[in-house]
């Protein structure tokens, strides 16, 4: 009983390659506001989004260590590229339960669509590693999947233009194509890209719903705790940051994400 | 005599975060044609502009080492950012000469300007760096600098967005303000901006002289290398590419930068 209740109260570990993440990881809060949070930002390799598998996963593994040594009980994949290129391989090396966003995305997607045509927009890795489409077929066959990545949306997010006429025209160009294909729900396949949901919710009307997976994510987040019987029962969460480069820029910028102030942020080298 | 042949038929070495560098290689191959060249894309950390100095150090120094391993006779960092923050590093643990992009931009805006008014465009990490203003000041302290970093020219670039009305926008609302402080000279201080010459050129007038420092690099590495007496003398130089990551998106995208076909690049772990 003891030792389960330790592992009850050990903290939730989650990783990105920089700050997207902390839009699951506010919404896994505003969720559980009891749970221990661990955060990883790898800021000195971001971005995944145009980068290998192979090189992906090997910084997911050696971040997967890092929170493991760090006694987290889940470990949540916050970042699209590497839910995509690194899930199954980080589940037969770790012996604690992982989580990435692709299902918990294309769950909520496929509950939403009523036409069955659902767009996906994410970065070159996401988009080429045709991941939604693919979970979405295994779950239901019917539905039509329209895919383009973004390259733009995640500079101009960290640049914080998020609302600028710029970023309107540069919205309008990479969307026309699948606003074409009628689709009626849109998915956000980058954890950066819920900071442009309202630029992206103007340009493309309201008959398309936007489904960012970070709800969708703290939801799947709080079952699989529950069925493992691991929810923490006491306390406020605590939140440790932790980020491989530039622990002051992650602390400004990343405040934005977290939609709450970041006080501490510890630099690791893995 | 033999050994100081052997050295002068030693490969250049050259580096970059990713593609940019080869606009430097393509300026040294078309001045010194018989010169090999090895040219290193460090494609799984690229963009170093955002990242911090001790980070983009330690990349510089081991691809430095992996260098000096293929029997370069020379090192030049054909990245802004790495230049600023890695050179003197670099010449203290290497015992071959080593030469950055700073330097020789400085000199050709120094020997451009006619009012003293110096612009400096570039990434987050140049900028912040102060590098092309200090190295101005101590060559010449009457100039005036006036900086301004571009964040998404590098990801314009990299998405091949060279001439497009958003990308004209952008370049508007970044150069505005170095503009209106009528500088007569402007320095491109990021190996990817010369693919943006001719939009910059357009935006801000032809009487603002536009200094890539590739060319001005390319000349101070001959010079280097005659002072070294270190110049091949016969042949066709040869050219090896090696990346850190994606080998097939570097030689898609690398002919771009270098105005030559790439056919073949290998992939090395660090």
């Amino acid at each position: 009983m003891h030792e389960n209740n330790l592992l009850k109260n050990n903290p939730i570990g989650i990783f990105d390659s920089g700050f997207g993440g902390l839009t699951v990881m506010s919404a896994i809060s505003k969720l559980m506001p009891k749970e221990d949070i661990i955060y990883f930002g790898d800021s000195a390799h971001v971005p995944y989004g145009s980068k290998s598998k192979k090189v992906v996963t090997d910084f997911a593994v050696k971040i997967s260590k890092f929170l493991i040594k760090n006694n987290v009980k889940i470990i949540v994949i916050a970042c699209n590229t590497a839910s995509a290129f690194s899930l199954n391989t980080l589940k037969k090396i770790v012996n604690i339960p992982v989580i990435g966003v692709i299902k918990p995305g294309s769950v909520s997607a496929i509950n939403n669509t009523k036409n069955n045509k659902i767009g996906v927009i994410g970065t070159e890795g996401t988009i080429k590693s045709d991941a939604y489409p693919k979970q979405i077929k295994k779950l239901n066959k019917k539905i039509q999947c329209y895919s383009q990545s973004c390259q733009l949306f995640v500079p101009l997010v960290e640049e914080g233009w998020l609302n600028s006429e710029v970023t309107n025209k540069i919205i309008k160009i990479y969307l026309k194509d699948i606003v074409a294909k009628n689709i009626d729900t849109l998915i956000l396949g980058c954890t950066h890209y819920p900071l442009l949901k309202k630029s992206i919710q103007k340009i493309i009307g309201n008959k398309i719903k936007i489904v960012d997976s970070a709800t969708a994510v703290a939801d799947s987040v709080k079952s699989l705790l529950e069925k493992n019987n691991l929810i923490k029962q006491k306390g406020i969460g605590k939140y440790k940051f932790f980020v491989s480069d530039s622990p002051e820029k992650f602390k400004n910028l990343g405040s934005k994400f977290l939609g709450n102030r970041i006080n501490k942020v510890v630099k690791v080298e893995l």
